[in-house]
């Protein structure tokens, strides 16, 4: 009954990639025995799965010089399939137990769901909302270089939008809590999964009102405004600072600001 | 010490409130002994406090009749403040196990955290990104009853944003799965936090390519296009359905299409 199904090759979280490139993809033969498996829909009438990495083997959760390489390669269709089988095959390798009672949790409703035995609670994936911002005040947009960032690297504040708060609230809190910038109206641009763990990136823009900086140092290394020339020239590999990579959402929200 | 501090009165996750019709604080020597504390942040040079019920103790996580009324006579800030408390001190109280291991959990940062004390593990309080959207076609929406809901109660047609799914994808595949129609173009509208338990709803309007529909008996008890004037009429109690209460999104979604 199983031969119309396929097994997404993972390395740890790691895609496994076939000599043109493309995700490459084994039988469930190649499962571990016992393992769980997710299901990651069909494709071309066959049954998709992920395997569900053995307890303990848990890779780190952010995209490292390797898989940023690999990321670059892959088709978008295929990042596109990667990426959620990632964010779920991770979020079962740390959801083994149930958060309420403590007990041990089983896969359900094809991976898209565990359930515990002792208490009953169901658990779901997680997906968390961060907004990522172009801050702009007097044609200039206010980039950042992270702590532990290369040399160099500046993009777009960011930040998890906590409980309570609106979209366009966490981007006035997170703009001022990293800044001591104060923002004004805030408008929505586009969105981008992120499989790090498992990510909603919400792109917007925002106008200051002020442009005096008080740097949040736990956070940053660097922060400053920089011109419109400087951001395009940052796009093609010949500004004053290394603009973040093309598969990033920061990218295409500086070239949306470029274009605009 | 403790002097300039004071807890937020709740019944389980049920608001106190005062004859005003505010929410009522108390003391930090209203709290139970040993309960965990959540801090909620500084009003008016006061350190702000709620209480993590017992174990054992945890409400329904869906709004009830009860709650709609203290929440449509709460004013906006005690309304985004209640929200907030109310979450975290959900997430808290359906934490106190670690999903990783199993282990106990402890509060930390005041709230804003959970660490495990066996594996290390570290929690952060959950949101979860939900898409609703007005759906149209030829100058009609798309609008729904949901399984158990009252009758003739339509609202806007909802779902989690999935992970490896950006907002307009979770739009297009949430409205094909509900109701099989196809939408092209997605456009951001507004977003509001929605504290049952926690969730960034995100408002779109998504014109569809299609009117055919396949309801999915799942999820929904009715679903159909409405004109702009039973949609007007609607708003104003007068309409073929009863229209979302005020302090819901989808009725500020409804009312923007209206007066756009
Ligand atoms: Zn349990
Ligand atoms: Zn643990």
């Amino acid at each position: 009954m199983n031969w119309r199904a396929r097994l997404l090759a993972l390395d740890g979280l790691m895609p496994g990639m076939d000599e043109s490139g493309a995700l490459a993809w084994t039988t469930l033969a190649d499962a571990p025995e016992g393992c769980d498996l997710v299901f990651l829909g069909l494709d071309e009438g066959k049954a998709c799965f992920a395997a569900v990495p053995e307890a303990g083997d848990i890779a780190p959760r952010l995209a490292n010089p390797a898989l940023w390489q690999a990321m670059a390669s892959l088709r978008p269709d295929d990042l596109a399939i990667y990426g959620g089988a990632r964010s779920l095959v991770d979020w079962h390798a740390r959801h083994r137990f149930c958060a309420q009672c403590g007990g041990p949790t089983t896969l359900a409703k094809g991976g898209w769901q565990r359930d515990c035995g002792n208490c009953g609670a169901q658990h779901f994936p997680r997906t968390d909302p961060v907004t990522i911002m172009l801050v702009e005040h007097n044609d200039r947009l206010l980039l950042g270089r992270g702590k532990g960032w290369p040399e160099g690297r500046f993009s777009a504040l960011a930040g998890f939008v906590e409980p309570g708060e609106s979209l366009e609230e966490a981007v006035a809190r997170e703009v001022l809590e990293e800044s001591g910038v104060v923002v004004g109206e805030v408008r929505y641009i586009a969105s981008q999964p992120w499989p790090f763990p498992s990510q909603l990136m919400i792109g917007c823009h925002a106008t200051a009102t002020s442009d005096a900086i008080t740097m949040d140092e736990t956070e940053l290394a660097e922060i400053g405004w920089f011109s419109r020339s400087e951001v395009a020239a940052a796009l093609v590999g010949e500004g004053p600072f290394t603009a973040p990579p093309a598969q990033a959402i920061a990218h295409h929200l500086l070239t949306w600001w470029i274009e605009k």
